[in-house]
């Protein structure tokens, strides 16, 4: 019995990533972190959607806006913006200190309490914006910090499907297996039309017009 | 320039922490978790004399109540009953499953905000009650996995200064610090008078006996 709990933002990879779970598992489960960044209402928006369309078993949605509390990022911190696409490959201002090991580390907790098997994050290592908590490596020291740090007969293992595809074969996977693109949000700064020029949506619509298919969520920029 | 975030719940494993750390560290900064545990209330309480004593430059306390959420403990779970001591050495229904680990998560967020170098944790590996993350080798691999998951420049070492110790051990290191020990909370039952019969009663009860010196918290039992 497969039973995996999928980290469900409401973005594209984590889109994505659920659909390919669905496919993996024999049961799946729904995991959404309320971290007090700047689009939560239509990140949580999305989730809803995404439950109606996924129909998880179970859902747990967790606040954890101590991470806000902490600050230093541009996603949940007022006093800085949120800039626009530069290209840089450093790590940059959105970057929220190591957040997804946050995120994994919540998913553990329940996937020790229900019997899960499987955690699925939908990281994207190449063609995301440098960030240290989105590459493989870090995510195979976790894979042993679980081990080490939860009970003997716990059994959990993380699953990263997407972390080595760039966007646009993320859309193409997510376009086999029948994913609702129209439900996803991925823009870092507003809740309504997405703005088109932050670092999220620059790459989210490269990747659309490099395969030739129209984004089907509204910017407020041409696309 | 060291500068040390102390986790401190407030119980004596953290309070003689805080005392090494004060020693060892030019700035401590103090981080309270309330993970909605039955004795939050007396924790807090504790927490804020310890503020007093030993004043460190900046405390943050962190709402984790999610762990209540997710269940599974008899400390957060209304459900289960705190049981009292039996000495068997099976990882005992007070686990909280992976919590260490959103503490030491925590605090690398906090340190990688504030600059700081250090994060101390008061586990004990040999006289606490076989909990998988209060292993050394647990604490090896998370180090490793902030490593590879935060800013190339962080730099950030976890300490378990007192890991090895026993209780008595403890007890004795804290009296050559001066640690306040009247302001310590390890009852894992009662906010008021500690039971005197939970595991974590009767090995602190023990531990004191153990050096001949009376523990000076009040207790529902004999001691």
């Amino acid at each position: 019995m497969i039973k995996g709990i999928v980290l469900v933002s409401g973005g594209l990879d984590s889109l994505v990533t659920a659909s390919i779970a669905q496919q993996e598992c024999d049961e799946i489960y729904f995991l959404h972190l309320n971290y007090g960044q700047k689009t939560e209402r239509k990140e949580l928006e999305s989730f809803q959607k995404l439950q109606k369309f996924y129909k998880p078993i179970d859902s747990l949605i967790v606040d954890i806006s101590y991470l806000k509390q902490i600050g230093g990022s541009s996603l949940t911190d007022d006093s800085i913006a949120v800039k626009d696409f530069t290209g840089e490959i450093e790590v940059p201002d959105s970057y929220v200190p190591f957040r997804n090991a946050h995120l994994v580390t919540i998913a553990t907790s329940w996937a020790e309490v229900i019997d899960a098997n499987r955690i699925y994050i939908g990281v994207v290592e190449e063609d995301s914006s440098g960030y240290p908590d989105c590459r493989e490596e870090f995510y195979e020291s976790l894979q042993k910090t679980i081990d080490l740090g939860t009970k003997e007969e716990t059994n959990i293992r993380i699953h990263i499907p997407i972390v080595h595809k760039n966007k646009s074969e993320i859309i193409k996977i997510g376009f086999e297996l029948g994913a609702p693109f129209e439900h996803s949000w991925s823009c870092y700064k507003n809740n309504d039309i997405a703005c088109g020029t932050c670092d999220s949506c620059v790459l989210r619509l490269r990747a659309f017009k490099k395969i030739g298919i129209k984004d089907p969520i509204p910017y407020l920029v041409n696309n």
